[in-house]
């Protein structure tokens, strides 16, 4: 029995119990059910039962099972709501916070690479790169690239968005230099000097970079930190103060990994043509939904273009490649002549290798296996953060992605903290990061897409003994 | 005796003699020195020299040689100059001339690569590319390069310009996606909407998109088809209307390949220092100094980071690299920021590879050759021109580069033609692409990057059939 095993259980049963899962009546499934629904053996199962007992938390009745001993409502194990301020204001982000971004880009906690997984998908992606660059090499060096994209590789996306239920031709597509590069021609195409976009709140930092840098005004709107924006908050700021788009990542987003439902999302998209704005979604964490789930995009419910979707294969595949994409609906034209006014094109090697790697299924085969890994890595933490810290802290659990949003007491200063962190060998993303206003001083973001050697446990123990003093 | 031979050594002595090379005294090189400095052989220089006797413009003094017979100094072989309005205007491009950029970006006249050179630097390249990708391909998956770029390669950049005298700390290297690129970020780092920037006329076309999608107002400022740049028309300009930058091609710019004299360099330099404005140098045609020249960058004059360098190796080397740079001077910290913000970062693995390329003297060696090879189509191109249309037309003789500014009579409008000569299967670049104020209706840019095969032949004579009827 590894002790991995009987905390994993007893981390799934206490969260169970946490978020009131097992109520009315209070019981727990039977030993049986555990056993076979979760795949534990019966003795792991047993083990974690008697050690939530020992601790107070349930209680066995004879012939009945168990049940839950103190029920408490307000126990919420989710980070808090905050409420952003209301008027737009310019976006200014200071300094310090640009080179905290820039070491926090890679969601490691470890300044150098530890180990990592398993790359045969990347051989056999490299492969087919070598191949495509060994193919009409002086074509490739004296013609540019069609400016949106090669075509092959442009059809490979669609039909990997049909999977997702949305349907879109390859002719509305334009390849980008990854999602950042979508999200800023996005920006570009949708808006001017001066005007004002929504972003959820905490917001993605590399959005509110581009939002200064485009002199972009914000308004921040609240989101909750498992179920995404609130459009009633939206609704409401825009009445006041017209936007011109929204950004929004209903799927796993960073750093909270929300998840919008779908009425949310029909009620969004119901909200942008009745008031004409644009929502700008941001698809890069879309693959990442973690079985059984599948994450449609919010545009598989947009009516006439209103919605430009952006993503690439930097969070899902390499960040190597440097290829996005753009769904630009109404903006598609706008948006072309910005990718050719920005970069030209893209390298016809790169995208002719990944169409190909696309084609033949590989992505799929590489995902299918990479959102079990994900969950995986993402059980280790919570069980490390349980184990440890379960009393002082909140965090998100979120149901794909590689991002965990974590709440520590208001006491507490993370972006203060986070020089003395750094003595210690490890990057902490603090929440001060994913806000134009200020907010989640006593947040951070912790990922779990990379593997939880000791050597990172160790780290996250550094961290948290810092922070928490 | 090959017909190009004599018909060459021909069109370099007509050249001359318009160009009034052999005043005061009239006199030819003899049939020995013609021989021995050019490298052709006798016949060859009988046969060409009987040739232009004939045709009466040299005649034989006995004992004494050949003599230029009329000597026209107003029969300028170059294109006109042309002075563009002065006040600065909104930059408009209209619909058209954009579908007709992107079908000129390649500089072909053909629409689909006919017969190319030599490939084995190529085949090197991609084996450097293939190398790198398969090194330590989990840690580029995982992790993004350094915004601001790999530091091999900037070193390797930084060590190739020492050979055109400059000399810069790879700490000041930004790379970036190719030329474009570098100049969209440029002009981002040192221009808000409404600012003015001064820009040569003829202009390089991407550059009049920028300025239309970052909402900047254009001066343009006269520029010599040999020359470049008049110093003495921005000076001028400027004192009444401020810039805040200059964009210029001191190096065989397109579309005339002028090359400013080291003068108006200083001058140049001077002024902006002076008035406080920034140079954007577009060095993108500046490893492709004909032999014996080599072609320094402005940049080497700049005292104080006054300059902003920008450069790529799509012309030189591969457009599927999709790899430029930035020398950035005092905004170097602010561009490497726009970077991030456009692009986040470039492929780890492209810039090693093409590093390495670098490193083992490759790109070093094939321009050695590939210098040469582009004289000789230059040569090839204006023979063909000098045979059939020497008296409609008039062109640039660049000393570097890949283009070729014609100047035909002023009752032709070539992007009226456009349609008619594509309708041929050519592909025209008419000039009117390369003002944002309507000039240049009876120019074109012809290029000599690709080889003049039979059937490039035939397309610039179909060209000029449609077009001088």
């Amino acid at each position: 029995m590894s002790q991995f095993k009987y905390l994993e259980l007893e981390h799934l049963l206490r969260k169970d119990i946490r978020a009131n899962h097992f109520l009315p009546s209070g019981k727990l499934p039977s030993v049986r059910e555990l056993c076979q629904n979760l795949g534990f053996s019966k003795a792991t199962v047993l083990h974690a039962l008697h050690r939530l007992e020992a601790e107070g938390l349930i209680f066995s009745k004879p012939k009945s099972g168990y049940f839950v001993k103190t029920v408490t409502p307000n126990d919420r194990l989710s980070p808090k709501r905050i409420n952003p301020p209301a008027a737009p204001r310019d976006v200014t982000v200071p300094a310090i916070l640009k080179d905290i971004m820039t070491r926090s880009a890679a969601f490691d906690i470890l300044p150098t690479a530890g180990a990592t997984n398993d790359a045969n998908h990347l051989i056999t992606l490299n492969r087919h790169l070598s191949k495509a660059l060994r193919s009409r090499p002086t074509q490739k060096a004296l013609y540019y690239n069609d400016s949106s994209g090669d075509m092959r590789l442009k059809d490979a996306i669609v039909t990997h968005y049909r999977h997702r239920s949305l349907n879109q031709d390859p002719s509305q597509v334009c390849i980008t230099g990854g999602c950042q590069h979508a999200l800023f021609i996005s920006l570009m195409a949708t808006c001017s000097p001066g005007d004002t976009v929504a972003v959820e709140s905490p917001a993605f930092y590399g959005v509110l970079q581009i939002m200064e840098q485009l002199k972009l005004k914000i308004i921040e709107v609240a989101a909750d930190p498992e179920e995404g924006l609130s459009v009633d908050d939206l609704a409401e700021k825009i009445t006041e103060w017209p936007i011109k788009a929204c950004i929004v990542s209903p799927n796993y987003a960073t750093p909270t990994g929300a998840f919008m439902p779908e009425k949310a999302r029909r009620a969004l998209i119901n909200l942008a043509v009745e008031k004409d704005f644009c929502i700008i979604e941001d698809d890069i964490y879309g693959d990442l939904a973690f079985p059984p789930f599948t994450a449609e995009p919010l545009k598989k419910f947009d009516p006439n273009g209103q919605v430009i979707l952006c993503g690439s294969f930097s969070k899902s595949l390499s960040r190597d490649l440097r290829i996005g994409w753009v769904f630009g609906g109404k903006w598609h034209d706008k948006i072309t002549q910005l990718k050719l006014v920005t970069q030209l094109s893209s390298s016809e090697s790169i995208q002719q290798g990944l169409a190909t790697f696309l084609e033949e299924g590989h992505y799929r085969r590489y995902l299918a296996q990479q959102v079990n890994t994900l969950k995986q890595q993402q059980r280790e933490l919570m069980m490390l953060l349980d184990i440890h810290w379960s009393d002082n802290i909140r965090y998100t659990h979120a149901q794909g992605g590689i991002s965990m949003w974590i709440e520590l007491d208001e006491s507490i200063n993370t972006q203060r903290s986070y020089n003395k962190v750094l003595e210690q060998g490890v990057i902490m993303t603090p929440g001060s990061l994913f806000s134009a206003s200020g907010q989640y001083k006593n947040f951070l973001r912790l990922s779990y897409i990379h593997p939880l050697t000791e050597q990172r446990q160790a780290a996250v123990k550094k961290l948290f003994s810092v922070l928490l003093g």
